[in-house]
């Protein structure tokens, strides 16, 4: 066990008592530096030669698309600022009363809300992460231990000392916001057994990378593996509609978890829709791969394979079967499914409703893109992460989600008898 | 791994869905039927008998207490079929829209709440427990696996044939209440890693039972370990009501986690509070063990060594430490605290509310009984467990806290650009 992981998880433990009894206007301030530090052109020189020489070292082997996600420029840079103004300007969950009761008796009972205590953030390539978590977190009165990818390591370490400034300036606990200072997996793994100190780990990024946490950890985990969307096409739906939605939810972005992975559409319409489905995701260079009854309307879709259903392809490909009716739909979904994000097409309300109350998926929606399961589309705020089980938070979380509530009694001298 | 297991898993997860989909009526009238098969004679003979069995052969080396523990007789189950009526008459949890909001884009968003799923909970030797845990889970749409002591198992598995019945007169499945068909280790043991088809564990008892669930489970647990509660009286309190409180919280149930351990009492008031305290509680027959300060003020009180500080009595024996005010008292209960339950007497508003806002422990009250930690008291209705960490759950449980939220949106169209 690595002395320096313990002694870490002891700082953060020490400075979340501080953060949580600091006023919410204290917070607050904490992420305007921030955003201002962000925005300050010294220290916007500082992080982009820390992460030119991130780029620099990670370019030979590396994808064009993973350089992409790696590299910080002016706007990625005003973008982070945007993104933590907003979260300072979020309402601080800290401190509310969320219901209160009196008994019979005369005691008057209230829930309290109150931070979770200290969340170890375990992310990727994205830098940004480092800005987004660490606001969420200090705004909802959480310390944070931030471990991000090791090819960003020196860009995270730029913002990190940015975050920790930023708390200074506004008479916070440095320690508040602390980033591991190596990427070894070891150094992880010994974070991750760290549960006196520790009260929820969020892993995001590939599967990999979560099973390892998932099986390493001795600490909470919150997480989801896979975003295996489904889109359920009803028969009475408005055709153009149900065009537009599938486009949006397969094409606009096909590398994210929300992104619709299955497409399933009823008998009684498919001979309609299926022709003008494959014509609109083509135009778009999707490839649609059918089930039998698919391609015995369509008869040149790729055949699909039962794998095929299972697969999260977070490009531009999509599986596309035909089913009898919204019972089938369902148990397709509940079969392949990963309780991430499913829609319903319809002008039908009493379909609407049969497929919100069967379907338990996290984010369930109605005549909308899947793309929409997002903390920040969904009015959160922002996101720290998707939950795809159910204990604690599920779907999407933002600040409130970082928080539990404690009970506060007053009374008047009451005993029990 | 036993078969046995993983198929007692699969089981409850299918009963599960069913008992989600059902209406709240068919899950009020299941506990309706079960609060009335406790009440027929004829089913209490045979739980009485099968009582009976499981009492002869505990005896041998059995102590009183725990025997009175394991006992039922008429008035005991007629205390549990009052118990589950009640749970039946509690609102459903189910599908409540906790909260709603409409999006600049038109989406309307609702948080609905759902059930966990699958719950398994682990307990010892009252029986009691099998009807109102069963109950609870019911009452919130989740399926239940029941796993009580080894002294308790022929009781235990009469009881569960009854809320079974109960299920199935009111047209629900019967798995959705499961009774381990044995009590070994290794059975419950292989039933902790079912993470694909238990949700949460919860287990209640000793702190062996408790360390070893921790240890073995790959499903989530939430528990708590002790309850070493404490209350301050402050300089200001009303001391015949300090003297009410804590004689009511250390004697009137000694045993139980919410019982007081340790009295704090403030410099300024000690010299007249402590001899009072000493009579009263010595008039009970109990032991209180003093610091060095509480000494000075009583010299016949028993030395107390930092190990009484930590020590969970459940028992006549109670902890008194002098304090120089408020803010040593906050920094003992850190130290020495256990999550659980902090009281403060004072008349003193300013100082109220610094002990609620700098003490973390999941319930805090202020001028009432630690007694009152449960949630039955609080007004829950009843109690599942009672959680001392942060994570979903924090203080005692209810039927609302075995439940969680899904996201669903109504739209008319709307894609994201």
């Amino acid at each position: 066990m690595s002395m320096e992981a313990v002694d870490l998880g002891r700082r953060a433990r020490a400075a979340s008592q501080q953060l949580a009894r600091a006023s919410a206007a204290a917070r607050g301030a904490a992420l305007v530096e921030v955003a201002a530090l962000l925005r300050d052109p010294a220290r916007q020189r500082e992080i982009l030669a820390a992460n030119q020489a991130d780029l620099a070292e990670a370019t030979p082997g590396a994808t064009a698309a993973f350089l992409d996600r790696l590299r910080l420029d002016d706007g990625r840079l005003s973008q982070m600022a945007t993104a933590v103004a907003e979260v300072a300007r979020l309402p601080d969950p800290i401190g509310e009363v969320v219901s209160t009761w009196r008994r019979p008796n005369g005691l008057r009972v209230c829930r309290v809300r109150i931070p979770l205590g200290v969340v170890l953030v375990i992310y990727e390539s994205r830098p940004n992460v480092t800005t987004d978590a660490g606001a969420l977190c200090i705004r909802s009165g959480n310390a944070v231990i931030l471990r991000g990818g090791r090819e960003a390591h020196r860009t995270n370490l730029a913002l990190g000392a940015l975050v920790a400034e930023g708390l200074r300036r506004a008479g916070l606990p440095e320690d508040a916001a602390l980033l591991c200072p190596t990427t070894d997996r070891a150094f992880l793994r010994d974070l991750l057994q760290q549960h006196e100190y520790i009260d929820l780990c969020i892993p995001r990024g590939g599967e990999g990378l979560i099973r390892f946490v998932v099986e390493n950890a001795r600490v909470p985990v919150i997480k989801h593996y896979r975003g295996n969307c489904h889109i359920y096409v009803q028969e009475s739906a408005d055709l153009e509609m149900a065009l537009d939605i599938c486009y949006n939810a397969k094409v606009q972005r096909p590398g994210v978890c929300n992104a619709v992975e299955t497409i399933l559409i009823d008998k009684n319409v498919a001979p309609r829709f299926l022709p003008l489905l494959h014509a609109r995701l083509s135009s778009a260079g999707v490839e649609l791969r059918g089930d039998e009854r698919a391609r015995a309307l369509v008869p040149d879709l790729t055949p699909a394979t039962e794998e095929d259903f299972r697969t999260e392809y977070l490009d531009l490909i999509c599986a596309v079967g035909i089913v009898d009716g919204l019972e089938e739909a369902v148990a397709h979904i509940e079969k392949y499914g990963s309780n991430h994000t499913e829609a319903i097409i319809t002008r039908d309300l009493r379909e609407a409703e049969r497929f919100v109350s069967t379907v338990h998926s996290s984010t369930v929606l109605v005549n909308a893109s899947t793309r929409f399961a997002d903390g920040g589309e969904l009015g959160l705020g922002a996101e720290i992460g998707i939950s795809t089980s159910r204990l604690h938070a599920y779907g999407p979380m933002g600040a409130e989600q970082l928080t539990t509530t404690k009970f506060v009694v007053y009374g008047d001298g009451q005993t029990r008898t």
